[in-house]
């Protein structure tokens, strides 16, 4: 197993070198973070999805895909998104100038923006800025200089041994998420007119999908989102790949440290006051185990509920269901936990009557939810939703 | 085009009568609604595909599938939800009950309940209550006794002319509503050991799979939602279906009632001060344009701006953008408007530069995405998310 390191930061890494500086975005913090690795590397990037994808994620899916990525530039505090051709020419130029502080080509630097979608970023902050970075390459705090809405930064590291012992760090930023949820909606018509039935069906159903399916909702994806891992081959030894001696410790520990990262940003939820952790298992496989979990995590009505410390288990299943898993009824069991205890609310598909009340009052609660007895099981994250998080967000400050 | 008859009830309607009693679900209102139609009928009903799907919605789909529906009973206050095998024998008793109160076929009867998940049904409370509703059938105001958080009753109705005048009439409740949002992610990870690109790629991509992917989500329908339409023939006439005169019109005199209805529930979102109508214009069809409406009037981000006033535009785009709609980057253009006035702030794929702060801090706002010139058109309607939503669903009232 890796062990977790959570001091280790990117440059502790051997061949990498990081600046952080303030050049004007955020007041009185570090704003511009840059991420240099001394040797060639190869690199992977997963890039939001969103059609609205903002500039440098275009720009940066170009240059992964051309390979030997050297530099990352971010900026906090606007998205450079959703700012049309003028936003693009700012993400080549922000690829340029890091290229030039550093010596390297354009094409082996990743941009990434994160901050307010829709203004343009000032570029006579950034250029400067990206210069100074480049002037103070060593071991600056990138973690804090990519955060946005963050109360403090996320960091992970890992060992693994293979023929040697090799290190990973990571850092994230994220703390405004992403949910949907779920309501109770009822209706009932009476015509005196006679109808067929066939064709009455089918009138409602079309009337339902421009009426009542119009106010629930799905969708996710922001326009910025980028996970991106380089590897330079610093430590020496043998080129990691399936079938070579270390490729599962290798997995294992960026999968462990993925996990940290992510468990550290739900933590953080804006106004988020609770962690809970989603355990779905006995699924037919592991997308629809892994989709349900994530529906009861996203859920704001659960997320409420946990805000209030309130064991609304029913919330639970309902948003787990909404994703359309298969369950075998009469083997559902539901099971909240914290560090106060355990309590099973659901067992054998039925109410089991007990309060579950004492222990979701607290800072980190598990909720395991046994489906069937399929081999699919998924994990998930979410956070309280609280008062805090929408007046924050009411006032719009990304 | 139909006429809205805000007055007309389900009872106004010739041969349909009504009943609302208070049988003790909750305190000092009506709890209890039944309709029935002293003819024959067709009816048609749509439920929800949640998993856990409630009980009565079992009975009354098999029920609705077996035909000639003349009574629907309905509880306020608990959902039977989640209930196991007794409460599928609960809804069967309401069913039969039922049955026997007003002279016909349990199978004759559509069960409805809502409002919390996971207790059982007082039955004790419930089977006197719809012997005295039968006992009472007439006018009653069903629309009231059928809601749980809803601030007030949610009514439409609407006539048409065929060979003569036909009349439809609607309730609906709901209040507490549905939705998922968007976040910005981002991670940089190092390492010092060499790994081969393609492998690298994959593995970064599955430990995403089952870490950042798992913070955000989709997917929503409840436990109990329904919509049923009853058609009794009470006015005489021609059997309507497609290819007869009139059916147009009952067509749209059906969809202009539910959607006037759905309008009504997004209005009365719990804590909510602010509706929102959204049209998407121009997508490659109308279920794209219908999804990214939707995502925009269900995005967290969106609705909490809204709740501030705010005219955080970037949110609309992202989330409408987060259903992957297809787009034609210059013609996007984004219209915010209310009776106070309209502004476009994205024009030609562009921002204009234009303050929409003073159109949305008001009571109704509309939002107008055109993506392109495709012949998709889609329209959702959503509220605002309040510290209030939050307050009241921590506390869990359902």
């Amino acid at each position: 197993m890796p062990q977790l390191q959570p001091v280790t930061a990117l440059a502790d890494v051997a061949g990498f070198r990081t600046a952080a500086v303030h050049c004007g975005l955020k007041n009185d913090r570090p704003d511009l973070a840059l991420i240099v690795s001394d040797l060639p590397t190869t690199c992977a990037a997963v890039f939001t999805q969103n059609t609205f994808a903002a500039a440098p994620v275009h720009v940066s899916r170009q240059h992964v895909a051309d390979g030997d990525i050297r530099a990352i530039v971010i900026n906090a505090g606007i998205a450079n998104a959703c700012t049309g051709r003028q936003g693009l020419r700012d993400a080549l130029t922000m690829a340029r100038e890091t290229a030039e502080a550093v010596a390297i080509k354009p094409e082996q630097v990743i941009v990434s923006s994160t901050g307010r979608i829709g203004p343009m970023l000032p570029m006579e902050k950034i250029v400067p800025g990206i210069h100074d970075a480049a002037g103070r390459l060593g071991d600056g705090d990138v973690s804090t200089a990519i955060l946005t809405t963050d109360s403090g930064p996320k960091t992970a590291s890992a060992t693994f041994t293979a023929d040697k012992e090799y290190t990973l760090a990571g850092i994230a930023k994220g703390a405004g998420m992403i949910h949907p949820d779920m309501a109770t909606m009822l209706a009932v018509i009476t015509t005196d007119a006679a109808v067929e039935k066939t064709a009455l069906r089918d009138a409602l159903r079309a009337a339902t999908n421009v009426s009542f399916n119009q106010i629930s909702v799905d969708g996710d994806g922001s326009t910025n989102d980028m996970a991106t891992v380089m590897a330079n081959g610093a430590a020496g030894g043998v080129e990691l790949k399936p079938g070579v001696d270390g490729w599962d410790a290798f997995v294992s520990a960026l999968t462990t440290i993925t996990q940290d990262l992510a468990r550290q940003i739900a933590a953080d939820g804006e106004g988020a006051s609770r962690l809970m952790e989603v355990h779905v298992k006995g699924a037919a496989d592991d997308i629809a185990a892994r989709k349900a979990a994530r529906a009861v995590a996203a859920s704001n009505l659960v997320k409420t509920a946990l805000n209030g410390g309130d064991p609304n288990w029913g919330r639970i299943l309902s948003s787990a269901g909404s994703t359309y898993l298969s369950v075998e009824p009469d083997m559902v069991r539901l099971t909240l936990g914290s560090k106060l205890g355990q309590v099973t609310v659901i067992e054998d598909g039925a109410p089991t009557g007990a309060d579950a009340s004492r222990v979701v009052a607290t800072s980190e609660v598990v909720f395991e939810l046994i489906v069937g007895d399929g081999p699919g099981n998924g994990t998930a994250w979410g956070c309280d939703l609280s008062p805090e998080y929408v007046d924050f967000n009411a006032t719009g400050s990304t």
